[in-house]
């Protein structure tokens, strides 16, 4: 493919016009590439943001002591189904994106293979599904921890389990952050297969 | 566009080369155009979907009588902040989607304009975000509904609210079902893009 297009290059326009054409598609080359690179730099960032944000929520517990060591109280993130499902789905993440980097490295490579680019499409959309799902129900979870919920008796738990609380938060702005930076990169998969 | 396709389809192969280049281009129509039929199909589904939601959501409340009238425990989904945001969100896709239909038929009258399909993919993956969001954020407080929680002494209601705990289920349901299909329309559009 690669080759091709060099030789294409080379011949001068005289000679045929499908040649000539061909030139022409390869010569706005460089925005595919800016994209393909930019989607890599992407990539890493929302690698970082899921790690740091199941690794967050993976060793966040919080051990109250009253008195003496026979009355405690603990709160953990397996306690809270929501927030065992958040971890694994922000693990499955991060693992995907590991997984896709090779892809990107390809799509920088030849920019415009239009095979890569579909499977990351397919592939970042429902990544994008579950990272969205995943952090919206722990928003949640962690909106009722700290206002609670009169109607139904459920009580707010920050005021006890404050240091729980602040790290689960953080942990839920991070996946946050990654679920934009797979709308992005769904968005420029899609524009940057437009003219292939 | 139309005009010079369809008469670019008369002129004979031995006219120019870039114009049998054109007819050629405008071969592989058949595919463009089914999918562009399969994606307002899916949208109507998906509006259906998502307007069953937020209507099923809105009208969910039940009031329990102890005694007589002057007892009554009343659960309406505009106690819970989530199922408000779930109501809204929903709505707010609904009219998305209504407004998506006229480039959606654009997309069947054109099949290769990339112009529409570029503006749905950007859309579509966004109200993606806020249907999965909105879905997972109300499956959360359901599944809250129906457990409870032991750890954090919050207890399960649907012993007492059982209908409202059905209807708001049978809300979440539909949200997933018009997330699923907001995936399909994103993919659809990505590759429908992909050799225009």
């Amino acid at each position: 493919m690669m080759k091709s297009e060099s030789t294409a290059i080379d011949v001068p326009e005289s000679g045929t016009v499908s040649k000539g054409k061909a030139s022409l598609m390869a010569a706005p080359r460089d925005g595919k590439k800016g994209i393909a690179i930019f989607d890599f730099i992407l990539r890493i960032g929302a690698l970082v943001s899921a790690l740091a944000a199941a690794a967050t929520m993976g060793t966040s517990d919080e051990t109250l002591t009253f008195f003496n060591q026979f009355f405690q109280f603990q709160a953990s993130y397996d306690d809270i189904p929501t927030f065992q499902f958040f971890v694994i789905a922000m693990a499955m993440v991060a693992g995907y994106l590991v997984l896709s980097l090779p892809f990107s490295m390809v799509s920088i490579v030849r920019p415009h293979a239009a095979g890569p680019r579909s499977l990351l499409l397919i592939f970042d959309t429902v990544t994008l599904a579950l990272n969205t799902s995943a952090a919206a129900a722990a928003a949640d979870i962690v909106y009722l921890a700290h206002n609670g919920n009169a109607t139904t008796n459920w009580f707010a738990i920050c005021l006890q389990f404050g240091d729980f609380c602040r790290k689960v938060s953080g942990a839920v702005v991070a996946s946050f952050a990654s679920a934009v930076a797979f709308m992005l990169l769904v968005v420029m998969s899609g524009l940057a297969l437009r003219r292939n």
